[in-house]
């Protein structure tokens, strides 16, 4: 008999990252499931190996990088990626049901991502209503949900809305229909995903911080055969103007030339760090 | 007679950014200065063209960019930048002063970006305490000075201090005494800066997406002995996996090579739009 794996995300119930984390480990009793508060805190744990995989989002199309997630990745942790998740967003505006036909509501609460990527709907439908940031959708929901004499809105997935009883005032209220997030698992150890593409992501920084070595690593991918799918700079945290930058590939049946792409950069006097080579659901 | 210049920053009082638009602009009764409560106020009456100058800041060595400005830059307002201007950032922790003996403080009151750059210090000295963002770090200072009969502390700077009259607890909190903050300067009109260097920034977004373009962008720079001083990948907003470059050059000298470099550009078939070419203090 296996012992269950400990599974971690970004919770509280009903988050867009629950979603992905039972997307890619099944609720058939083989995990335990465990929430954290903060993506600080699931970083945290990570690093600490106190469970075996743990689920946070990386990348909104919308939002952009989720900014903690990549800084932690590139400066605090040493946790490899086994895999990453895209999954559709789409957002709903809630309220409980003793505030549904209300003229006027005071704040709309909603993650500073979901703030982000409802602004043109927000702007058009809601000006000048205070918009206030909460840790998360789940946690906009549960503030709505549980001051019931309130005339206040919350910017939700639909899993939230069932579990906290809200009413639907609107739905697709996202800027894009196209709206997508990226989640990341890291772990130590490799996991088994339906997917036959593979992504490699390194974090590389350039020899004097010339900014111009970035063309001769482009050089080497292009050499290879590699495509980069995303290239982002990321402060050093030195000083102003020195950056480091993270790097993804496209690595489907192109596990040798991702090894030759890091040998041929270090051979650059760059410093490189292999975050790891993942299936891509 | 000249009639007065109007110049908007990032309020309230004794905010870094009041600092870098008075360095800029000086007191002398040639200005009339007004404050903007949000970095969104700012950038939005700056493309109203309700003042003659905007002060905002950009980029942080520790935090890195200030998401809002880039995105509104890239994708929401079309004022050129005219100027802009490193700060050395050094932060206080700061009390009110029937609070200074105080063995365990309940909650810590700083801006997000202040808090990450003063993160290290706040886990060695402070590991436990509730950390609350705020919009500004003189809105944390006002928040301490108003509260007297909470064991509160405020992350802010010199200036606010004297503006509060708070009580300094600890001086040079932030991770690295190098910490600079870059602020810009958006108007309609050239400024004339006591200094020697001109920047450049464009933002470019390749045919297809084809992230390989980059190499091809570089080497245009390359041929015309041009220095990237910063490359940062935005989201295009519409798919994940696509993004706009938002690049700044040294252009000390080289004016005609930059414009030269925009046709080169331009020829790679790229969309490329000019923000700005201005004298860097």
């Amino acid at each position: 008999m296996h012992t269950k794996r400990h599974i971690g995300y970004l919770g509280p119930n009903g988050t867009f990252t629950e979603q992905a984390a039972k997307t890619v480990f099944k609720e058939n009793g083989s995990f335990d499931f465990n929430m954290y508060d903060t993506i600080r805190d699931c970083l945290f744990a990570a690093n600490d190996k106190t469970l075996d995989y743990m689920v946070v989002p990386i990348e909104n199309s919308i939002g952009g990088s989720v900014s903690t997630t990549i800084d932690w990745l590139v400066h605090e942790i040493c946790v490899p990626i086994q895999g990453d998740i895209h999954l559709p967003i789409s957002y709903e505006l809630l309220t409980n049901n003793s505030q549904v036909n209300i003229a006027d509501y005071e704040i709309i609460y909603g993650h500073p991502q979901a703030l982000k990527q409802c602004a043109h709907y927000l702007r058009r439908c809601y000006e000048g209503v205070d918009l206030q940031p909460t840790e998360s959708s789940a946690m906009a929901a549960q503030i709505v949900a549980e001051n019931t004499e309130r005339p206040a809105l919350a910017i939700a997935n639909r899993l939230t809305r069932q579990i906290y009883d809200l009413t639907v005032i609107d739905t697709g209220i996202e800027n894009n229909l196209e709206n997508t997030t990226r989640f990341i698992i890291l772990g130590d150890e490799a996991i088994d995903l339906p997917s036959r593409t593979m992504k490699s992501t390194m974090v590389v920084s350039f020899p004097g911080n010339d900014l111009m070595v970035l063309r001769k690593v482009l050089g080497v991918f292009q050499t290879l055969s590699l495509s980069p799918l995303k290239i982002e700079s990321i402060p050093m945290k030195r000083k102003l103007g020195e950056y480091v930058f993270i790097i993804d590939l496209d690595t489907t049946d192109e596990n040798k030339a991702y090894k030759q792409a890091c040998d041929d950069i270090r051979a650059l006097k760059c410093e490189l760090r292999h975050l790891g080579t993942y299936p891509s659901l």
